[in-house]
């Protein structure tokens, strides 16, 4: 058992400095647990002892009955040495210190006092100065970010808390599912690597995607990184990559952002991927949360427009995604599904009048055969066929042929190419608004796919 | 007068091969022509002479009473060598041929016939093989694409039908006014240099973007590029950069796509600025079409989120737009406008609790600066402040200070960031779902307004 499985999945849990005012943090806190459904016991702390939000509150978590595993800390800062160790005597195991006027304004001596009382007790601290901590499998909101997250497989650790916050909204904004959403703050005991060994083992998270500034230990960080990248996939969002960047950097979380190269090497030997804003983080997130790796480099596109097609290409070739020639037996049965003006070489060009049938056949064409290891579908809006049936077509036919090799679809137009990607999205075939995104999150899963399977030739040698 | 007035401005419109079937481009065309609010007269043209959505119909475009300006052509390949003659011998002097068959089937006789019919008589053709035109000045979309545009002020050019298409939902999707969408097609009279010319002179755009797989003259394209991005940013999408995404350039428009290095730097030495895809290439044109250029090289960001202030101050450095470090007066004016643990230097970061008068006072600082030549703000969600309302503090703050300088904007969140975004764009301040697109806008305005400045300073010195 981790000692983190407390923080994640407590059975109780205390808010102290609740608050009955809704332009309270404490009030925030309470708020959110609730609406989010956590079903383990909660108990609001405060001077008053007074009732938050129908609960029975106490004045000090000592005098809660009974085990309590997690305290949420949300008083001023000058209150929480004492608050802690009260949980310490308690015997209470983990805390979130959502308290800022630490470490962030210069004080580091409290931050240091407080740390020492962590210590002592044997508790584990997230914090201080976080907005707080989602996790999908124990349907616990301890954040006073949005009361609404989009549950899924990705989860998200950030050293910026108003990039956190704003993502908490992302995720219901664009559909993307997170199983975790995990503020880092000062990083005074837990830092990114405790979070990365944990979710190593977490069933509910699929791949793992970190905003950092600075690590505080970097040859631990990329321990935990090579632990973490052989089981599932890493992206990292590293800011303070140009001069100014990190001078920016410093004066937010007082990070020392470090010389970018030796970052960029460290990331790249530990087979984390780096990602250079966070739209292209958690495109490439939502492919490897939804499908399987590539099978093989020989990368298939199927487009009903030729000039998509050709920009597909390039991006593909620029990024390491192999466009396979296709052999004559495949341009003979791609040759039957298109008009005399398609182009059956690769990109396959369905042209403006494929509908859904030439849609379904080329792909079934596409999963049956073992020497294609990954595809791009693409379609254009047309004045004459249904963006929606399309999508709907190409749900029905990977679900049918059971497929094991990665789909990624772009659908450019209107708001029905918008609801038709919303529908792919939503049966698992991740659908980008243009073809470059799609590519740039296959390239990445390719990386990620090259990486360990290397590493898999290498211990299989020795 | 152009000789291309009659093809943008007709005052009369003949569609040889309407057509009553709503499955036929001959009847899309009609649709789309009524349904855009064209207001000069149509004459349908068939064989049969039946009428058309209750318009009177002709068998021959010579039985037409009175002129006719322009003649929209969409009947099978082998008729329309007979009806370019037909029209020239009325006296028609533009064409629009959407059928196709022709060169990009192999067929270069006839498309050489064709174009000496157009030669003998002195008309100006567009096509073969185009989905047609849409102008928004003569509301007049005739087009077999979709029904609805978005009218504002970039002309979009390109070689691509099928993305022509989609483009035109996509301007309804994200709002995104075109002055016009030019299908180019086979090319075998009018090519790009000739739009831009026109282009240039015209008052209603205000930025080309052009897609384009190879030049039929590059030299031309070359000089009319320089001439329209001294008056206007001219963006491209070249595709077929790559060696397999030039080989699918040659099977899609049979264009050679020759040497990327050639274009890149055909397209540097003229001013033009080249995109790499076409959310890139419309999000800069976005900024261009609704903001002034930038009055001089320091930039400004204004934030609630130190994290997202550190990603952008990486991507204005990575991309050429200079993050201005504040003299000392407006450090100390900023920093009445933040709590004590904001940021005044630059980004300007308000912190988590700004509300919208932080942002309109830190704005009306930035307007009223003339050292500042460009503004970026940032708004990252929170559960304490409404971006719909400081969206509208922002909008008011632009329009009351009769701002001279651009400003772009991004709001990271969910649902009601996209609401104050539309907001924004819709009182044209260009907002972008990450920081990095406005950058990249905002980078993309700075390369053409040195390029501009650079030929002023040389001519002012010859």
């Amino acid at each position: 058992m981790s000692d983190l499985d407390k923080l994640f999945c407590p059975k109780s849990v205390a808010i102290v400095g609740a608050s009955k005012n809704p332009k309270k943090i404490g009030y925030e806190l309470v708020s959110n647990i609730l609406a989010g459904g956590y079903e383990g016991k909660l108990f609001p702390v405060n001077p008053e002892g007074a009732d938050v939000m129908g609960l029975k509150s106490f004045t000090s978590v000592k005098l809660i009955p009974g085990d309590v595993d997690l305290a949420v800390i949300a008083v001023p800062a000058v209150y929480v040495a004492d608050v802690i160790e009260d949980c310490g005597q308690k015997g209470i195991k983990s805390l979130i210190v959502i308290s800022s006027g630490f470490k962030e304004v210069g004080n580091t001596e409290l931050e240091d006092k407080i740390l020492s009382i962590v210590r002592k007790y044997g508790m584990r601290m997230l914090g201080p100065n976080v907005f707080g901590l989602y996790y999908a499998p124990s349907r616990m909101n301890a954040t006073f970010g949005l009361s609404r997250v989009f549950p899924g497989n990705i989860a998200f650790i950030t050293q910026s808390g108003a990039l956190g916050i704003a993502m908490m909204g992302w995720t219901n904004l664009y559909h993307i599912g997170v199983s975790a959403v995990i503020s880092m703050g000062n990083k005074a005991d837990i830092e990114e690597s405790d979070m990365l060994d944990y979710l190593t083992g977490d069933e509910m998270t699929k791949a793992v995607l970190i905003y950092i500034e600075g690590a505080k230990d970097g040859r631990r960080l990329m321990a935990s990184l090579k632990g973490s990248t052989l089981k599932k996939p890493v992206i990292i969002l590293k800011s303070g990559r140009t001069e100014k960047g990190a001078s920016a950097a410093a004066s937010h979380t007082g990070s020392l952002a470090g010389s970018d190269k030796v970052y960029d090497a460290a990331f790249k030997q530990s087979g984390a991927l780096r990602a250079y804003d966070f739209a292209q983080a958690f495109d490439w997130a939502k492919l490897m949360t939804l499908q399987p790796p590539p099978q093989n480099e020989n990368c298939l596109i199927i487009t009903n427009g030729g000039g998509v097609g050709v920009m597909t290409t390039d991006a593909c070739e620029e990024s390491g995604v192999t466009i396979w020639p296709l052999p004559d037996d495949l341009q003979s049965e791609f040759k039957k599904l298109m008009p005399v003006f398609g182009n059956f070489k690769n990109p396959v060009d369905l042209t403006g009048q494929a509908y859904e049938e030439s849609y379904s056949k080329s792909l079934e064409l596409a999963f049956k055969d073992p020497r294609i290891g990954s595809i791009i579908v693409l379609y254009c809006q047309t004045a004459i066929t249904d963006p929606v049936a399309i999508a709907k077509s190409i749900i029905d036919t990977c679900e049918s042929q059971h497929c094991d090799k990665p789909l990624v679809a772009s659908f450019i137009g209107g708001q029905q190419c918008d609801e038709a990607m919303r529908k792919l999205d939503e049966r698992a075939i991740p659908a980008y608004p243009i073809p470059e995104r799609a590519v740039s999150a296959l390239a990445s899963y390719y990386r990620w796919k090259r990486y360990t399977d290397r590493l898999e030739e290498k211990s299989a040698q020795s």
